[in-house]
């Protein structure tokens, strides 16, 4: 059996036995199959030996077993690693900072304790997932959207705790604004309630953001110092209508001006939505795997091989989908401020629900066509030369459709596979299961042309020169910001390609950090990083480590707070190109 | 000289002569004149004998000097209270809560230190008041709207640190939302940024503000964890178009729909501005003083002499003011959607700058006609008859106008001086200085019919039964949430009003917590009741307070936060109702 680091086996065994207690028996893992669930599956700082050890997961049902389990941790000194329902995507996935930490699995904290229809939010748990609540709206016929990232498998209150991001509307858009009132589990085992009062005696807890006294709910993300055990979410009412809409920019030369002009329309607030921009590799990965076949050895595509495929799925330079929600009057008056603002760069396509499902029709009588041999071509002529696109490209706008008015779905976790050995499945995507390698590192910019094109001109030569293909996607994060997440796919069954892959993410970490741009979250393998240049503001953080968690129970390490003691990673190879 | 509770006038000597090498003799005051300014000027809760005392007051100019004073503060744990532009209006103005602590005046430093139009936020520091950023917007030609509270004489930065609101459009409206970034003195003298990177390395620290690690700028609001002396607010770029607009409630029944049809209105983005809400004594104050003539000795208005004064100025039950901010189409759009939600519970006015222009020089016309006594009458009825409104009224709409456009002014301060015995100034309002006695409390309610009417139906008894005038005015927070303001307005001159006013405020304060209405911020008189019924919650701000301030150096006693030591106010002599 593993033990946590420093404790000593009795104790530990003296531990589990108590929360069998608690939690039951069949709750508390200790098996090697059990606990392999709980691993970074996409990462290449870990390999077989360096893999991060979990020394037990437990499976609690209520806050007041989460209580239980923190005060014998607490007496233990044994560190607890909580996850919601343990996704957190190229991140780090369910995988605990400090070798050796115990999970606390929430995964049976799945309830939905309150709909409230007339002011709009819900209260849930943090195991219950995007799929579940939309399940849940759905089949109980309440008028409220949700806002989900892609894939929907993970936890809303995960999701807003890292601070992430989805597609609607401010505040829904960005899942830490959005959320309001947050029950926690104090590393000592007490319980509080955000705001000073707990929902027994205030009507507010979950309507009024701030509460009195100091706002504390921030504390409590991207950090270790709580185990949020309920939260309350805003959600959009359902919209009298709704258009999504893409646009393919014309040329690579009008990208800032593009920028430029997003962001006085959602400075004005005309796109209130979380505008997606996706590069043309990063579209590519949508609709195909890398082409092996033609590639001989080459871990990334030619510029001529790039080029072939671009024409061939007519992907443009960039392209972007946003949406518009309210009456049709006000998204016609939107519409129209948009297209005369957007109009000149590039091509723009509105879709609503009826005119999707028309598309989603005449797309497959056209790949009814196209398998009829003499007819492909003449098919794909007409296409191309009517509408101006590629099946392919057009097979994105339902789903993408679908992800602005809160559907969740996996369509666009397709990318997870495009170094992956493994064909990508239609359905049922588990890129953890299927070998996929992919690092996700996302710093933010002031949303302008300038600023956006800094990072991706830093970015792609650092691309270039690892041997991969350059992947961006753009997120307006708010009318003054954009997240520009780089993802970099490597083939997991290749140790020179994840070792490249790893100088990669250090060097892109190191420059764009360099030239101002730190990131809006961070994988479990940059943590330790984090606050090496900023010795004061680490040390504020470890002082309210130290106040809350005296004993460094609660998830060592995570987000550098508190030590993660020696870890077994991979050591960090940067060799960061000078300037 | 007064020194600071528990320290030796030596030590407390030696403090000063080294705050006075560090900032000049000249800005250290230990003089009563100069002290004199430092207090609670509006209070029921403390006279004479109770005054709280200022031990010394220091004005340093810039940040360092603030890290100084704290080293010097912490040695000799001496108690400072830093306050921004010390108005704090009705909740405290500039006085301690500990008697005998140092105010820390921060009013020299006001540099407005960057003004980025593009990407629409100001730089700032807590010196700066809204006139001041105001006027250098102005005088610039920055085409950036502010959002300002009225009077607009206080510091947007402790504004925004005590969650104050004002007008505009979200998030503007909300002074905490639409900050974004803080420099902060620590307890220690530590100089920290949030987000985790100084302006120096991070280019994001005004337009991203989560930054990364946990979310910590929460923590200093409404608190004493440390001095903030810088803060990013986001501005509004001018609209294009601009129209606000007046709704008078036709009948008191329809109040509870009206609540319910704006709360709709927000949560579908069509109203996105801080809707004021005021009821009839509310608008009352706002035209004019007490009417002591008639009153033979009451201290509230009888309920025939309030229709009469109703009647006279022709004030509805409720009436309202709101915004409407875009393009021209954007706008028609909206106020169609508003009309419909709303027409049928009273009537609307729109203005645009030039029909309050237009409206403006109507007045003036008539308040001549009036001058003349033969054509008072025909004036007059003409007006009601035909517009449907009285002049004093209809004057309400200019600075109305103004505000919802960011335009800083005094005029809603009038509402100050009801009770004075000073007359009302027309221009330089100065409520401290003709001793104007008022206290506000704040509720906060979700945004139902139901729940604003029963914290409406909570306050109206007590006012009644403790002989006040039922004023309230209500603040559409957010569109799930509402602020119910309560005005006590008292006359300070007389001792046994002064009790009754302090007994209505324990009263209403005890009431609506036990309702489920917490305050959103509260005044110095309340704070060490705050966390009297959660244990847990205080258990944990003493911890974060211990663990970043030692020696609680930092405005101990601010929102129940570490010891205020043994106060000298009028004991609390509630008498609550009993249900």
């Amino acid at each position: 059996m593993k033990t946590p680091p420093g404790v000593d086996p009795e104790v530990f065994e003296s531990a589990l036995s108590q929360w069998r207690e608690t939690i039951g028996e069949q709750w508390v893992f200790t098996g090697d199959a059990d606990l392999d669930l709980y691993r970074d599956a996409y990462t290449p700082f870990r390999n077989e030996e360096t893999e991060i050890v979990v020394a037990a997961a437990l499976a609690p049902e209520t806050a007041e077993q989460v209580q239980q389990i923190m005060r014998v941790a607490n007496r233990h000194k044994i560190p607890i690693y909580p996850i919601s329902t343990g996704r957190n995507l190229a991140y780090g996935g369910s995988a605990p900072v400090l070798s050796g930490s115990v999970v606390l699995d929430l995964k049976r904290l799945n309830r939905i304790l309150e709909v409230n229809e007339r002011n709009a939010y819900v209260l849930l748990e943090p195991g219950v997932s995007y799929f579940d609540l939309y399940r849940h709206l759905r089949d109980n016929g309440y008028k409220l959207w949700i806002d989900c990232p892609d894939p929907g498998w993970g936890s809303l209150i995960g999701n807003s705790l890292e601070h992430g991001a989805g597609y609607t509307v401010a505040p829904h858009r960005d899942h830490f604004d959005s959320h309001c009132g947050m029950e926690i589990v104090l590393p000592d085992g007490s319980l509080i309630y955000t705001g000073g009062y707990p929902p027994s005696v205030s009507r507010t807890w979950n309507v009024h953001k701030w509460g009195v006294g100091p706002y504390l709910e921030g504390l409590f993300t991207q950090s270790n110092f709580g185990i949020v055990t309920r939260m309350g979410i805003w959600l959009m009412p359902e919209p009298e209508a709704y258009r999504s809409f893409t646009f393919e920019l014309r040329d690579e030369q009008y990208f800032p001006a593009v920028i430029d002009a997003l962001r006085r329309l959602a400075l004005d607030g005309v796109i209130d939505c979380a505008v997606h921009m996706l590069n043309d590799v990063c579209m590519l990965t949508i609709l195909s795997q890398y082409p092996r076949e033609g590639s001989s050895g080459e871990t990334c595509l030619s510029e001529g091989m790039l080029a072939a495929l671009r024409r061939r799925y007519m992907i443009p330079p960039w392209s972007f989908a946003a949406a518009l929600y309210g009456t049709s009057a006000q998204i016609r008056v939107n519409r129209r401020l948009i297209r005369r603002a957007l109009g000149p760069y590039g091509r723009m396509m509105f879709f609503s629900d009826q005119s999707i499902a028309g598309l989603q029709w005449g797309l497959r009588l056209l790949k009814n066509v196209k398998s009829l041999p003499p007819l492909r071509s003449i098919a794909d002529s007409i296409l191309r030369g009517a509408v101006g696109a590629s099946v392919e490209v057009l097979e994105t706008a339902r789903p993408m459709h679908a992800y602005f008015k809160g559907n969740p779905g996996e369509y666009f976790g397709r990318y997870a596979y495009f170094k992956s050995d493994t064909a990508r499945p239609d359905r049922d995507l588990d890129p953890a299961r299927d070998g996929c390698g992919v690092m996700w590192l996302a710093p933010v910019a002031p949303c302008t042309g300038k600023d956006v094109t800094q990072v991706l001109d830093i970015g792609r030569p650092l691309f270039q020169k690892f041997g991969f293909d350059f992947w961006a996607a753009l997120l307006l994060d708010s009318p003054r910001s954009m997240i520009i997440l780089f993802s970099i796919f490597y083939r997991k069954t290749d140790a020179g390609e994840a070792a490249r892959s790893r100088a990669l993410y250090e060097a892109l970490a190191a420059a764009t950090l360099r030239a101002g741009y730190p990131q809006y979250r961070t994988s479990i393998a940059y943590m330790d990083r984090l606050w090496q240049d900023v010795p004061d503001y680490q040390n504020l953080l470890e002082k309210i480590k130290t106040a809350l968690d005296p004993a460094h129970v609660i998830a060592p390490g995570r987000y550098g707070i508190g030590s993660s003691g020696s870890t077994t990673r991979e050591p960090w190879t940067a060799t960061i190109p000078s300037e």
